[in-house]
Order: C-alpha cells, then sequence, then structure tokens
C-alpha cells in the first residue's frame, strides 16, 4: 500500500516485506530492485534490511536464477568464444591456506585448456590468490582483455583481477553485506559466484565449497545446499558446473598467508608438497579436464615430469614476475613448541586463519596492504605424533608488536592429546554434486 | 572476530550476528549499538539489517528493556513532578478513525487528572491527532515546556506535538524503519513507543493496542506480545501501565479524516456520538483513572452533564483554537450507494484507511500537508440492514483527481450479503493486560 515514485515501477519496502513474510517475489520486482540498487535509488539500507530477510528465510529456486540474472545484467559480459580452446575456471569459497589455485590453474593448462582465473583479493580471515602471487617480484594482478585473450591463447593459464565491469550490481552488494552481518546467505553467496562466473564467459566450472569452521559454511548440510544451487545456477545458463565439498575444519596444506603459500604451490608443481594440497589439487583438476573433455588423462603425470611447472613458469612470466627470484622473507619470527608428548588431535582453520590475517598476511579493510611475507608455517599438521619441545608451528611477519594478538587468536586452537582415535584421518573431498 | 575501532568498544557487524544467530545480545553491546547509530556511527544500513533481524528473530524481555533505556538515554527527560497533580497518558497504536484521544484527554482531566498527550502526526493510513485537531481553527500544536506545564496545571488536558529532544535515537530508527520493511517488529514497536512515554514522565500510561486489518498487528496473539511486553517496560520503569486490545477490522465510529472526526468527537463530549467510540472513550478513561486513583468515579455522568465538554473546550482555546468555529468544509464530495438489500456484513478497516488517506486525509511523506476536509463518512456500519439505493458512504476531498485511486482501494473492502449472523456484534475491548 506505500506509494511507488511516479518514475519507478515498484517499491523496495514490498519487495523486502514479501521476503520478510516468506511470500514469493514477482521475478519483474525482483529485477527492479537490484536495478535499483545498482542505480542509488534503493538504498543501502534497504537493500541491507532485503539481504537480512534473504539470509534468515531463503529464496525460492527461481528467484535466485533471476537475482544472478540482474547481477549479470548490471554490467558487462564477456566471451572466449574466438579462443579455439574449452574454457574452464575454478572457485573456492574460501579457505584458510587455500593456494589450490597456484598449481590447479596451470596443471589443467597443461593439458591444452584455457584456463581463466579470475581472482580477488583476500577481506578478513581467508586469504586472496591474487594477494598470494604478488609476493612474486614483478607480477602483476592487473591485465587488459588483449592480455587476458593473448596469455590464454599462449600460455593457457591466467590469474588476473576480475575488471569492474562485471556484475557490479554484486561488487556494491558485497560491500554492503559485508558490514552488515549478512556475508552467509546462501541466495546471495550462490547469485554473487555464479553471476561474475557466467558473466566472464567461462564454458565450464567447478567449485570447491569448503565445509568447517574456516568456511563461511560451518556445516554440510548448508554447504550442500549452495553447491546444489550454484550448480544447478550454472546449468541454467549453460555452464557446465561440477561440485566438490571439502573440509576447511583444518588448515589446507602447512602454509598460511602469501610468499609461503606460493613456496608450498612450487613443491606440488615440482611432484612433491603435502599431500592434502596434492589430493585437493588433482581431485579439482580432474573435475575441470572431465568438463573440457578429458575424462582419462593422468593428471599426476603432468605434475611429476615438470609439465605443469613450465606452464606455472610460462604463467608467472607472461604477468612480469621472475618464478625463479627469491620471495619475501619475513622480518622476525615466533615458533611455538609442544608442552607435551601426545597427538595433535586439532589445529582450527577458523583461528589460523585469523593470527595469519592479524600477523599480516590479510587485510581489514579493501584499502590496506598486505605484509607478502607474514603468516604461519604448520610443523604438524592434524594427527602427527609429537614430543614434548617439537616445533608446532611458526609465526612470521615483519611488525614485531603482531605476535601478541596472533598469539590470542591462537589460544586453545590446537590441542594436544592422548587420544590418537580423535586425531585419525578424516576426508578431504566430502562430496561432490553435479547436475 | 571482525576488527573494533581504535575508539569503538564493539563492532555492529558482532550485534547484528548474535541477534541474526537467535543468541543473547550483552547488555552493554545493546547500548553502545543504539549511542553509536545516534551518533551516526553505526550506519543505517547496518542498523537495518539489525531491525530485520530484530523483527525475524524477536529479542529477550531484559534486551528489549535495555534497548528502551537505551533510546531513552539518547534524549532529555521530562518531569511532571512539580505539577501537584497525578499525571496519565494514552497510547493508541494507530487505527483507522481512532479519534479517540480528541474526548478522552478532556473527559479524564475533567476529573482534576493531568493530561499530557504529547502526540505525532500521521503518515500512512493511520491518521495523526495532531493532524485532526489542526482542523480547527486557530489551534496551533507546538507548546513550549512552560506553556505545557501551566496548561496541564490550569486545564488539566493538553494534546501537542511531542518535542524532538525526547528519544531522539527511537525518531531517528523510526524513519530508518518506515523505509526498511522493518516498523512491524515487536521489541522496536514497544521500545519506541515506551521510550517516548517513560521519557515524558507520566505516572501511568494506558494503552490501546489495535488488533485487526487496520492495526500494525493483525492477529491478537501479536498484539497480546505487544501489549505485554510494554506493560512489562512500564513496570520496570515505575510507570503504571495497563493496555486493552482492541478490535480495528472495521474503522472506529462513523468518520475517518480530519475535521469530520473531531466533529465526531464532540458529539460524544456532547452526550451523544456513535455506540463503539463513546463504548472505547469510557472504557480507556476508566482505565487512566483507576490508574491515577480514582476507580470508582462516574465516568459517563461527565459526558452527560457537560463537564468534560467544558475542559475540551478550555483546553482547544489554550492552545489558540476556537472551539465555536465552523470546522473546514469539502469542496468536493462522491457519495457511494448500496446495489442490493442486505446485511453490511463488513467494512475493511484498512482499505478505508488507505481510501482517506488517497483522498488527501493522511500524508505519503513527512513533509506533505494533509487536506483537512478530506476523509470518508460511513452512513451505515457493519451489522447494519440497507435497501437498495441506500447511501453506504460518502468520500470528501478538495481535489476532484483523488476519488479514482480512493474508489479502487475500496473496491471489494465492503460486502452487503444476506447474512445477518456474519455480521453479528463482535467485542470491541478483547483483552485486557495488566502487570
Amino acid at each position: 500500500m506505500t506509494a511507488a515514485s511516479a518514475r519507478e515501477p515498484f517499491d523496495a519496502v514490498d519487495v523486502i516485506r514479501r521476503v520478510r513474510d516468506a511470500r514469493p517475489v514477482p521475478h519483474d520486482e525482483l529485477r527492479w530492485m537490484i536495478d535499483a540498487f545498482t542505480r542509488g535509488y534503493v538504498s543501502d539500507a534497504q537493500m541491507a534490511a532485503f539481504a537480512m530477510a534473504v539470509l534468515l528465510n531463503g529464496l525460492g529456486r527461481e528467484e535466485i536464477r533471476v537475482l544472478t540474472d540482474a547481477m549479470i545484467a548490471s554490467g558487462e559480459r564477456m566471451s572466449f568464444a574466438g579462443l579455439g580452446k574449452r574454457t574452464v575456471d575454478k572457485h573456492s569459497t574460501g579457505g584458510v591456506g587455500d593456494k589450490i589455485t597456484l598449481p590447479l590453474a596451470p596443471l589443467v593448462a597443461s593439458f591444452g585448456v584455457a584456463v581463466p582465473q579470475l581472482s580477488g583479493r583476500g577481506l578478513g580471515h581467508t586469504g586472496g590468490t591474487l594477494d598470494k602471487l604478488e609476493s612474486i617480484p614483478g607480477w602483476r594482478a592487473a591485465l587488459s582483455n588483449d592480455e587476458l585473450h593473448a596469455q590464454l591463447r599462449d600460455v593457457g593459464a591466467v590469474v588476473c583481477a576480475a575488471g569492474s565491469g562485471l556484475a557490479p550490481a554484486d561488487k556494491k552488494l558485497y560491500a554492503l553485506r559485508d558490514v552488515t552481518g549478512t556475508v552467509e546467505a546462501i541466495p546471495l553467496i550462490a547469485s554473487s559466484i555464479m553471476s561474475k562466473k557466467i558473466a566472464e564467459g567461462t564454458d565450464a566450472l567447478v567449485l570447491d565449497v569448503k565445509v568447517g569452521s574456516g568456511a563461511f559454511m560451518t556445516d554440510i548440510a548448508s554447504a550442500r545446499e549452495l553447491a546444489a544451487t550454484m550448480v544447478a545456477l550454472g546449468a541454467d545458463s549453460g555452464v557446465a558446473t561440477t561440485a566438490l565439498l571439502t573440509d576447511m575444519e583444518t588448515p589446507l596444506g602447512r602454509t598460511i598467508g602469501n610468499a609461503n603459500e606460493v613456496r608450498e604451490a612450487v613443491e606440488v608443481l615440482a611432484g612433491g608438497g603435502p599431500a592434502d594440497v596434492v589430493e585437493l589439487t588433482v581431485a579439482l583438476a580432474r573435475d575441470m579436464l572431465a568438463l573440457a573433455g578429458q575424462p582419462d588423462v593422468d593428471v599426476e603425470a603432468a605434475l611429476a615430469d615438470g609439465r605443469a611447472m613450465d606452464t606455472w613458469r610460462a604463467m608467472i612470466r607472461a604477468q612480469g614476475g621472475d618464478p625463479e627470484a627469491a620471495l619475501p622473507a619475513p622480518r622476525e619470527s615466533h615458533t611455538v613448541f609442544a608442552d607435551r608428548d601426545g597427538v595433535l588431535e586439532s589445529m582450527d582453520a577458523l583461528a589460523f586463519g585469523v593470527a595469519a590475517w592479524r600477523l599480516g598476511a590479510g587485510r581489514a579493510r579493501a584499502e590496506d596492504a598486505v605484509i607478502h611475507a607474514a603468516g604461519i608455517d604448520l610443523h604438524v599438521t592434524r594427527g602427527a605424533r609429537v614430543r614434548a619441545g617439537d616445533p608446532v608451528f611458526t609465526l612470521s611477519t615483519d611488525e614485531d608488536e603482531r605476535f601478541g594478538r596472533a598469539l590470542e587468536a591462537l589460544d586453545g586452537a590446537w590441542i594436544i592429546g592422548d587420544d590418537g582415535d580423535a586425531a585419525a584421518p578424516r576426508p578431504l573431498v566430502l562430496d561432490r554434486i553435479t547436475a
């Protein structure tokens, strides 16, 4: 019963009330809401109330599709149609120690597939792929469209900054969600991720949906719902999409930070590296290659024989980086030792992510710089036997005063106990969702 | 895990997340949230997300008390301690045709009690008491504190505009709720109403909580929850509070508007008027007088013998009005007639409220002016027998082009049927809630 403006066909309050009361929202009103928000007619306050109502009451499947289409329609659409290669992209919902894109993109590209990884920077306790790569001297994240296409053609793998032209409505909405406690809304996460990937123009997409303390989704039911929603959105838009649900209770690999994560990625590309990082890289590569029409290739061989490493080097060089250069070393380090014999029963991903963030590996505000040498190296991981006096992990940063708050975050976040059972191996890949 | 500012002890996102996840909010964080919002540190978007989370998840009884106290603490507190009279106030949650304050304040004051009715203007489909009184030539709503006290002492009854110094946090929050679909949150309605009444300094308070299509609360369970919440808040702050739940499915009395509602109020003060208006006026007066220490007085006698009318005239004159002056008459009228014989089975309060609003009796934006002669006169009310050709209601306004949209709102909103049972009398006072 509220009055719409003379020039606007709908009223934001009507749309908000419908979601609030868990009633269906007409598709034209939903499309208008996103468009009017992008134009600034619908206020941040109205969109924040809408986002909270969506978080608490959800949206229907068709409404999520309309929302995603409206996000895409707010900006430009790219196309890789002229490349003459299949394109396949990977997206992770974000985890602690998640450097998988670094070995994965060149690995998949080494099979002749184009991998356009348009990535973001870290905000909060999960790191950003661009921040990690920027610890390589000379490497630059910003590419023109022509450079992006040329590198996809010549090298196959690109990790670069997403242009601001893709789904600007999502960019505006995401910034708002970040300060209004509405990040965790499944329909908004799904439409945010998928609008950018669909607008980017990839042929296929593999999603790594993290589950656990260090992830957006802390329970598997929510993660499964998010994954199924995104897979369906991909299918609706003609992007072949598969999702893996993967464990994020404990950090991935043995490094959390920027330069140290690059070092670990290079170990994997050299045929080594921690077992969990290798396992996830290979699992995602298999699904990406299957979607690109190569279901039966020997992925591990490309890590073992140096093909993936060659593509990595070419990818880094193409963006101005020196793959042989020394990475930044930290000015200050602080190692924590075991105070008893036992088994490392747990290592909480969220706490280690927050600690690395406080050491300077991540940023609190978008305009902050990161410390590339800051982070955490894990000397043992979950399930390992330790003896009193063994080093457990080492914190690094350039600013001594950061250790105190980082150690606070880690208080109680790792447990050495007697119980080998409590630390029994858990599967890394929890489930796989296909269209 | 979010970072609080160097100068602020808490983070709005933490507070929002707690309400969102239905976890308790520490009282100091809740107090800070309201204070920081008043200062502009917490943004409108953050407060809108908070309000939506409160609407959908509720707040605990103690949290509502803390919220109310924080609203009170945002502004000044008044006191009527020096008056030498008991003060008792009435608040209605808003209904269609609700002119009860007009006869009620002078009626109660005629027993020697001080009735300080600090009122607002109408926004949306429920009218505003000040708008109604401003149809009396010369009458002014704005009084200084000294004028208010003098009139309470000399006349006893005052209906005037609430100063902006009372609960400014609530004023800011209410404006935000109005545009974000969060008006209907029971904890926010309760704290909004009670913070102003407690800050005003009244000794006692009677609440008229409306239930039905024309009210904020459309079901009795919500209305009862709201009433119980407000009665408890009053008791916590030493304001003796009683609430009546009253029917708002159908308009109150036979007039909806401004000048026509004043006319009807004067009929009641002259010992006449519609039965429902008289019944509710008397019921509220009894409770107000009981709280003021006069439980056994003959309320009806004061209407019958002119004492209430004398106080009304004195009250209007004290604020510059001429109680004998002619009220504004409309330039245009349009009468709707019955198209069949039967019984008026229903007359929907919301639709008639919206129609009166569209005729110009109310305003869409706070800065709009109202048309004092605009409104609706009901020739028959629910339960009446009508014959084809009988006038059912008359719409009035100064602007001919308003009839179309007003009639649209009334389409299907009143039903003449055969079924006398469907129109059987319903109680007006549905329940009574005391501390």
